[in-house]
């Protein structure tokens, strides 16, 4: 004890330079690495109390280590009994380091803290869906909280990955397919983890969702101005507006380079055009996949040396790469100081994080509650205020007549299986390829399970019909009987979230089809035969090619789209199903027409949409915005002053009004089109957004405040910049819907976009 | 007469420059527009001799032209007789112009001058299946013969589109997805054409075929470093090696600037990087584009503007926008310099065609004949090289047997239907939508037509089955019946070509899907139940996925593909079914596997494949460069040296056998793959290429001599440069297979690949 107080004290003093002057080249590059111990065969078993530790991880840290990786979130167990044996680890790795240097402990985050009996919250899509940033910023905080509870400082999420091809599997993980979406929402989540003082981690740094095809790190083919005006913009706002501590790379090459081996990213963009002060950290294996994958180096330690001159400061799950820096710099083929760098980086984050002074006394927690009930109540809100009503013939909501349906059929793969709710980066699914027989310990009501529990008068009656994959239709008849015995049955369909090849999406599971996996289309058609309403509820992780639900002759009465709602995602679909609560979410992607007509995406210029020189109309089953609600709305008297600088803010007024009978929530939503410019700009374009909920009858007045800088484009010069010219605005149901609009003349020079402009729009609400 | 001799002499003695010191601004911008006078309602029957000329037309000349548009080619007009309008109005735009200043005439000629009763040649991927750039430039001189005969000075081919998507509907103008594959034919071609005093155009400069989704027109998504290292080179090789005097924009956009609104394309790489010092002109209304489509211009003034200082010299295929140059000079919005340095270069072109010193006296040609015996054969010759054999189990040749079949069915919709073997820029096809009464004039027998020539000994029985579109499947028992009768069934399936909704590929017609179009796979599947051996012939525009006839359980007996195989594609696949001549093309685009995996080209890097990664296998059905023949080769004893300059050549030599039985042709193809780089490269590149006809049992040693050029990337620091490493070499079957390998290392610092490295593999072939 006597020796970790010396080194607190010493540390205390120290700022992370005058660290870094005392180590030595092992201890600097043990900082550049993560370990991750509890991986394969490694490990003893989890719940045996304090990990031993092998004899690899104990050569591998005998210099300390800058991250230990993923300690809690790879296999279940026991939290408290994990934190005891991280402490004491902590308390090992201090002395290690020879400098009390404790590891930054890393986990990932996406949809709650993936760790056993940590809660789980909605999917990132769902997020988008709720255009609703303050409630994602306090999910982050209540995430961050129980990380920080544990010991773990750095959380790998958000995936900030605009959204362009619905092919892809990881698509789950993303906000949407429009970049000031992802950036306001994703910044949320970033200033909500890290006001519980737990550092968000950007995903992924850039171009990753672009890749071809949709194929996970297949290569990307997209210019620099699609990249500053479309990929970029959500990094530039979490990082400047929402102070990110931590950015990880993209795997994919971006034009032949990979993004790994980009000093033009991460180190002249990232760092010396934006003022990134933070610590990059490798996606995992991706300094090694730069010789292994991308041939850009011939060995490990060219890799390393690629990966840190360009700007990535530490590379994870481990330093299998990293490690050979030491000979690099001793035989001269690397600078010390481009070492010293990184090294000065993870130092300046492990003293904010308090870490350099941190002794880990004690064991940690006693008790830990990763799922108490505030985060059970916001998992719900969020649920609810995600879920999209594509379609709605007055079959809902079921309690919306004198009196609830008698029977009610709750049938299809998805009806009452609690994984089909749970994204592919939830700690259930995450590990539930590998641990079949998990004991969750967690309370994951099914939508069937939760119906019964909404309508306590009614007999709910399920069947399985067919699994979410395969050709069996073996079920089909089964649940045709029991659809044909009810009043009204809930048809829920869509994805199993997983890993590489386990389900139908998540990363990895790409595709070479829009159509819902399997049979469950055919199980649609078949129990629409019985006559019995159908209400179609869709829990999927991408958005499927749907018009044969939406549009078909024999479509359903009605179809939910959710995108994976999380543990409280039966009981929010529940509430929305009876009408206790209303369908508020809009469509943060466009609903596809095909596999074949990908890659699309509504922030197209005219001749990205349909025209007379194509025969493919890729136009979307439903657009980007569109949700319905138990209500109506209309809106009306959109007013813009004739002109505005082109370095000012302009402002747009309109007025919302409940038109039906029914409380209700309308995702106002204003759009632009830049008229004419230097280069080709899209039809339509998110400019603001903001959720009003009204009583039936009532009014609102939307006051916009919008930066012109939400105009900027990338010119042929090369200036991100605001023109002069007109620019249409207006007010819909969704971006294709131009309801009440308007026009404004921006006037002045071109004004260029710096560093400190505005990138949100305002927006105050007031009776109207 | 006695003016025009005046003239004519004053014209013969002034150099381009004189000229234009002479002009009023009236006649310069007349220089740089063309017109179309027979187009819509505005000209007189075209039988009527001598075309009347509007009003309209008359006021736009008034100062002379720089073009006239499609004289022959818009609809079937008698060439002698159109020719005699033409020598007239030439005498007359002479004298209008001021300056004795006829206009250039241009028109379509990709698959042969598009021209009635003109021979229609294969399509372009027919000449990249051949691999055999020496024919396509025979071709080219007997196209450019046909119409220098008419008085036609340039023609707007080749195009020179790298395919990036099969989904895209001008696909069959394309040649290949290989950059060299296509540069070495394209610049045959453009030598061929140009060799007969016709001035080739180089077509769509630059990334047409990468648009988004194959959607024509479509925003291009690719970067710098793409573009210079796929979609440029071939351009590259035909103003470099092939001196091409003209090239034509794209219409699209890349990267958010249209290719028409490019300096950086137009100006700054293609006349001062590579020295072009031609014309280029417009494509077809794509000036007026820029404001209707792309919306970086407010009006055609600003258009014109825009497009001029990029670089576009001749605005096609009328002046609607360029007009307004005029006003545009006169009111100071633009410089009169740039009006004459297009000027300049049109007076340039005219004076090297001799058009400055031609006074068109008498009438034109007496007689014409623009299909004559030369063409016929080499059309044959081509269309024979240009098959590819995808699948036979021994049922082909049908001959091979000690007699040939005594009943053969030749049944499908492209069986016994003449339009079926022409490209969407035939003249058949391009005016047959709209003219579909006409009598063509032209001898063009159908498959079914050819094999009756053929097999004069059996009886050859013909049913429709399907059309190539639509649902109706009421032709399938007739054609079940036909084929249960027959020894032996040709089964001829695929394309109808036209523009923009008229068939099934073409220009406009893109797919969503990549299934054979309407009930032809089904109608397969059909007359699978009747046990009669089954030869699926395809004449298609594009490659379709063709999993289930390639590798399926009821897979047809033997396959072949014919790219629109032209006039005497008929009798070319007679002759290659009846085994008179032997299969030896080559797929010049890989056969995709599904649509939804689009866009896929063979030129990928590891991660451009399929990887654990991702659950989608992208690899083709059949690879780049497979084709099967009537006998068997084996490639061998492959050398290569150790080391070579980064600046230098490499000898690679391999030798070829005919291990069959049969006489045939193998098309040898040495590809490579750059171990590591700075940037990411290609699995598999090809090198070089050379056809082999062999005896059965002869050999031939065949001496590579590649320049290292062959293998330049764009570096990070954007150097388009040889850089020293290992590169594996190989020779097999198609870019799949390494039959013989070996490897080099290439030695030295960095080469620049500079205006005169060589582009061009050599190969000198001897008897082993």
């Amino acid at each position: 004890m006597t020796t970790t107080q010396t080194t607190t004290q010493t540390t205390n003093e120290r700022t992370a330079l005058d660290l870094l002057t005392t180590m030595t080249l092992e201890q600097k590059v043990a900082q550049l690495i993560g370990y991750w111990i509890d991986r394969g065969e490694e490990v003893v078993a989890p719940m045996a109390g304090e990990m031993a530790t092998s004899s690899a991880y104990e050569d591998v840290t005998r210099h300390g280590v800058g991250h230990l990786t993923r300690v809690y979130g790879t296999r279940p167990v026991d939290p408290v009994e994990r934190a005891r044996w991280l402490w004491a680890e902590q308390r090992r790795l201090r002395e290690r380091s020879g400098h009390g240097i404790p590891a930054l402990v890393h986990e990932e985050c996406l949809t709650g803290l993936a760790a056993w009996r940590a809660a789980t919250f909605p999917t990132p899509l769902a997020w988008g869906a709720s255009f609703d940033p303050e409630i994602v910023e306090r999910m982050g905080a209540l995430i961050g909280e129980s990380m920080r509870s544990l010991g773990v400082h750095q959380g790998l999420a958000p995936v900030l990955d605009v959204i362009r091809d619905p092919r892809w599997g990881r698509v789950d993980e993303c906000i949407g397919e429009d970049p000031y979406l992802v950036g306001t929402v994703g910044t949320a989540y970033v200033r909500g983890l890290q006001s519980a003082g737990v550092h968000a981690t950007l995903k992924h740094f850039v171009g990753y969702s672009a890749s071809r095809a949709g194929r996970n790190h297949a290569p990307v083919s997209i210019g620099p101005r699609e990249l500053a005006d479309v990929f970029l913009p959500p990094f530039e706002m979490a990082v400047r507006d929402g102070g990110a501590h931590s950015v990880m790379n993209s795997y994919s090459d971006l034009d032949g380079v990979p993004a790994a081996a980009s000093r033009a990213l991460f180190t002249d963009l990232l760092r010396e055009q934006w003022g990134f002060d933070g610590v990059v950290v490798s996606d995992y294996f991706a300094v090694a996949f730069l010789q292994l994958m991308h041939g850009v180096a011939t060995s490990p330690a060219e890799a390393a040396a690629l990966a840190l001159t360009a700007g990535i400061d530490v590379e994870l799950p481990t330093g299998d790469a990293y490690l050979a820096l030491v000979d690099a710099v001793r035989e001269g083929s690397l600078e010390e100081a481009v070492v010293d760098r990184a090294v000065l980086r993870v130092l300046t984050q492990k003293a904010e994080l308090g870490l350099l002074t941190e002794t880990f006394e004690g064991h940690g927690p006693d008790v830990v509650d990763l799922d108490p009930p505030g985060h059970r109540a916001l998992a719900r809100t969020l649920a609810e205020e995600s879920v999209v009503l594509l379609a709605n013939d007055g079959v809902l909501p079921l309690g919306s007549a004198e009196r609830a349906p008698a029977r009610v059929a709750v049938v299809g793969p998805n009806a009452d299986r609690a994984a089909a709710l749970m994204g592919c980066y939830s700690f259930v699914n995450h590990v539930l390829a590998h641990h079949p027989d998990v004991e969750l310990g967690l309370a994951l009501p099914t939508l069937a399970e939760a119906l019964r529990a909404q309508l306590p008068d009614s007999e709910v009656v399920t069947a399985l019909g067919c699994e979410v994959e395969g050709e069996d239709r073996s079920g089909f008849a089964e649940a045709a009987e029991v659809v044909a015995s009810a009043d009204v049955a809930v048809v829920v369909l869509g994805d199993q979230a997983g890993l590489f090849g386990r389900g139908t999406v998540g990363e990895g599971n790409d595709v070479e089809s829009l159509e819902l996996p399997g049979q469950q289309r055919a199980l649609v058609a078949e129990l629409r035969h019985t006559g019995t309403p159908l209400v179609v509820v869709l829990l999927t992780g991408r958005p499927y090619a749907l018009a044969w639900a939406l549009d078909g002759e024999d479509r359903p009465n009605a179809v939910l789209q959710s995108f994976f709602p999380g543990e409280e995602g039966g009981a929010a679909i529940a509430r929305l199903l009876t009408g206790a609560a209303s369908p508020s979410g809009r469509l943060p992607v466009s609903l596809p027409r095909a596999a074949g007509a990908q890659p699309y995406g509504y922030l197209h210029p005219v001749l990205g949409g349909p025209s007379e020189v194509t025969s493919v109309d890729p136009t979307p089953v439903r657009p980007f915005g569109f949700g319905l609600t138990y209500t109506t709305f209309a809106r009306t008297d959109l007013t813009t002053p004739p002109t505005c600088p082109t370095d000012g803010t302009i402002a747009v007024e309109v007025t919302v009004t409940n038109t039906g009978a029914r409380e209700g929530t309308d995702v106002v939503q204003l759009y632009a089109r830049d008229v004419a410019a230097s280069v080709v700009r899209p039809v339509a374009q998110l400019l603001a957004y903001q959720r009003v909920t009204l009583a039936p009858g009532a009014s609102a007045r939307l006051a916009f405040e919008v930066p012109t800088a939400r105009l900027a484009l990338t010119d042929p010069a090369w200036r991100r910049a605001v023109e002069p010219g007109t620019v249409e605005v207006w007010v819909g149901g969704s971006c294709a819907e131009r309801e009440a609009e308007g026009r404004v003349e921006l006037v002045g020079p071109l004004a260029p976009v710096g560093p400190a402009s505005g990138r949100i729009a305002r927006c105050s609400v007031s009776p109207a």
